[in-house]
């Protein structure tokens, strides 16, 4: 028996943590063994990567290498530990899984289909059962950010046109995804989400 | 006008640098400006990635990681270096490329057409002009690397049956490309061997 995928997509300060907290409790209340990881990094190899990628030092990097590093972070996620939990069948709740690298790097750096071919040998046949989009106006989302953290990486000072874009570009996979990803108003006070969320899990579950 | 692209490739231990290096004075002797590089490598962000695959700590690497891993490398080797080099007329001689992932990870590791497919998205226009394989039998490169190296790289630490799958790639590559790839033996003499490839540079200069 193959456990459940769900992940938690959407920009940064979209209170992405606090959900991916609520899933866990979700499927702990009811006795099902869950695994939490997040993306980049999810293993001692994807966090060596992750430093890579988010290093705001390298102001150089070329965006086509950008989505390789995630691609690569990716693959050894899946192999690693993705793969092996769902086989045992347990829970795997991921932040930020392969719509990311679609709505930053397809989108957001113009790279189109091309991410997603490299995707698809990172992902091999492990797309997740559930995506919850936390859809919260990029502006809203750069201010939270900047109120809450001390320094900010490579890819969260990117301009504001970029992280339009890259939002547009999530909008784009909810439309073509409707039976995966379940879109969530982030502006909502965090219990109403967590109840919307939680009803979305209760159908998956059957 | 764009420069000249010139690849050495084949096993560890069968002399590759020496011939960069012979490559580079062929054209320097002509007056051409040359820039040798390696892979992988061959810029910042390619030597924190080179650090990460060839690290003989992280041995729960999975293949896809690694072949993407390279790729990413060489996306930004290609953008940062090789590209601008090119377009301004220059010579780049480069110590691997292409054909060593498509050796390694298409062969050694089995991934096959994916390896092609990734690596089409991070060389872009910018195949080599000219590739010398230096083909030496495997077991002998090894006795080579064994006796003059301190400390083996996680690749070179892998099992005699994988270097034997990575040559016969080569060789399948040589055979699929004989208008652009060189096979030169490269249990020659050294100094026969580096007039057999200015022979070949000769012709490329027309």
């Amino acid at each position: 028996m193959r456990g459940l995928f769900v992940t938690v997509e959407g920009p940064d300060g979209s209170g992405k943590s606090t959900q991916v907290e609520n899933i866990r409790k979700f499927f702990e209340d009811r006795g099902m063994d869950v695994i939490l990881s997040r993306e980049p990094g999810g293993t001692v190899i994807g966090e060596r990567i992750r430093n890579i990628i988010l290093d705001k030092d390298l102001k150089e990097m070329d965006p086509m290498t950008e989505a390789m590093l995630y691609a690569a972070s990716r693959s050894q996620h899946v192999a690693q530990v993705i793969a092996p939990a769902l086989s045992q069948g347990k829970v795997v709740v991921c932040d930020r899984f392969v719509d990311s690298s679609l709505a930053y790097q397809g989108f957001g750096r113009g790279l189109g289909e091309a991410v997603a071919v490299i995707n698809s040998y990172a992902i091999r046949d492990y797309m997740p059962d559930m995506t919850f989009l936390m859809k919260l106006d990029p502006e809203a989302g750069i201010h939270r950010i900047e109120r809450s953290r001390a320094e900010q990486d490579r890819l969260e000072q990117e301009k504001l046109t970029f992280h339009k874009k890259v939002y547009e570009g999530f909008l784009e996979l909810e439309k073509e995804h409707p039976d995966r990803i379940v879109g969530i108003d982030a502006s909502l006070p965090k219990d109403r989400i967590r109840d919307l969320i939680f009803a979305k899990l209760e159908e998956l579950l059957g």
